[in-house]
């Protein structure tokens, strides 16, 4: 079984690309069209909303697959539409993974031990049922929050590790009020370094061939003055940073993220890439019908800002 | 509409408990016979797994709700059977509410503003699809993680006030390791403290006739000393304290997190009272099998406790 980070490794490699494109279906953004075939369908359900989400999501997924190594399901927008939303979600990882993209479950999930397991199960491992083994949900890797502490995050990174799958820890996120919690000054220096320090321990374990750990860290790629100290205390880390495009975060910006060797972060885009059909300069280029060409470019694009910024590996990508 | 903190003091005093019975299906302890049944009609797939959940469960319910007014179903046991287990958290949501009992889902989520909308409406709120409103979850009320602070709380809030719902916040876990984080001293006090702060600025403009918010607070059971300051902090929140029995916490614990008229507080047994049947002294009097009388009497021993230890409202019953 290979380990998480150097299949990621590989993944960023063979696309030339340190982008994540995220599949977070909202639904005033997805296409009346898909919305309307939906509903004839199904009628005014959750179920509806479900097949449009999926209708759309996969439709993405085959758009950007050529271009990026690395989606991220924000599984919040799928929570909307209960089972049938889950099922959704279900389906559009699973697809991905058939594309060999790899896929992160963007789930935060947090809970004391034997519940963070029951997570940990759902999300990155497997369940016995009568002496057969099934998956639950078909992701790679999710992100954790680690308020509770280690006895809550060591659950998902057993079971990250038993089953060739990775974690990425809330270190600072990127909204407004981050700094509320995360920043408190506690012996010295802000909670996210304390944090920081703490994913460090977690991730030294569990290094891969190429010296990355399937622990990672979650870091919004608009605090850059924090990332350079991050990057300092979790070498082996990757850092998977949101907030490109629509949060306002810019390439420039990211670049302390990474290490020397151009790796260990991962920078996520949603809106920019997912809706990219009504934003002006792809609407007007393509077409406001076109929104899987839209994506694609979006995606494109991302790349090169992202190589012109220097944040991509300094290694030629394997084959090339 | 009735207030959220209303409607949980009437069903408080109707039960004459401030005990909520945890539904959180450790898949280990389910009764053989059910699992083998859901099986025969299912196959050894997660379908089968839902189903001897919701039979466990919904049995469950019914055994319990003559004597406690709220029950809490812990989501992460359900997720691990995928879409279908969401479907059985559903259900059993469903049927307690069907028995006038309080649901609070035990879902811990957390993330920032859109996506936190984006949880509010699956857990709290509803959801349009088409013109028609359709709800995803069932349930009363939910737990939240605020370390992504308060922006990432609000959407919450809003969705609870708009709806008749609450949430509980986790300020102090009962793990072993809650310490690392939310005991780290951060301005003269511990975070932990610092984020009751907040509840109590979060809770104060949403008061029910009754005096109490509908926006509370998640203390661990086990922590009775840190319990005192809390309180003092938070006079309108209700704590919801899990830990009870199976962790450890007794009712002599509890007094703390009580407030002086009595309520404030209501305490969660989730293993002790669901799988009393494995328990020697509930097997030896009903028998193995009896499963739900075992529940049953779990639930009016700990009542008894707690009654005991004088943790419960000092006024009459409605209606005595």
């Amino acid at each position: 079984m290979e380990h998480f980070a150097d299949r990621l490794i590989k993944c960023i490699r063979s696309k030339r690309s340190s982008a994540v494109a995220g599949l977070d279906p909202h639904w005033a953004q997805i296409p009346e069209r898909i919305k309307s075939d939906a509903i004839s369908r199904h009628g005014r359900t959750l179920a509806a909303g479900a097949a449009a989400v999926t209708k759309y999501l996969t439709g993405i997924v085959d758009a950007v697959a050529s271009h990026v190594g690395v989606v991220k399901a924000q599984i919040a927008f799928y929570e909307r539409f209960g089972p049938h939303g889950l099922e959704a979600y279900r389906r559009v990882c699973e697809h991905a993974r058939a594309r060999d993209l790899i896929v992160i479950g963007d789930v935060k999930r947090s809970d004391i031990g034997s519940t963070a397991a029951a997570y940990a199960d759902a999300h990155l491992g497997k369940i016995e049922i009568g002496g057969e083994t099934l998956e639950a949900f078909p992701v790679d890797a999710v992100t954790v929050n680690a308020f509770l502490g280690s006895d809550g995050v060591q659950p998902f990174i057993d079971a990250a590790a038993k089953n060739g799958k990775g974690i990425f820890v809330l270190v600072r996120t990127s909204n407004p009020s981050a700094a509320e919690l995360q920043d408190l000054r506690a012996g010295g220096e802000p909670v996210f370094l304390r944090l920081a320090r703490h994913v460090a321990r977690w991730a030294e374990p569990h290094c891969g061939r190429e010296g990355y750990s399937c622990v990672g860290a979650v870091m919004g790629a608009t605090f850059p003055e924090g990332a350079k100290n991050v990057r300092k205390i979790i070498p082996r880390s990757f850092i998977l940073a949101p907030g490109y495009g629509a949060q306002g975060a810019h390439a420039a910006d990211l670049k302390p993220f990474f290490n020397e060797d151009g790796l260990g972060a991962i920078v996520n885009s949603s809106r920019a890439i997912l809706f990219a059909y009504r934003r002006p300069e792809y609407r007007d280029r393509f077409g406001p019908a076109a929104w899987q060409r839209a994506a694609e470019q979006a995606v494109i694009d991302m790349n090169e800002e992202l190589r012109a910024a220097g944040c991509q590996p300094q290694t030629k990508p394997e084959g090339a």
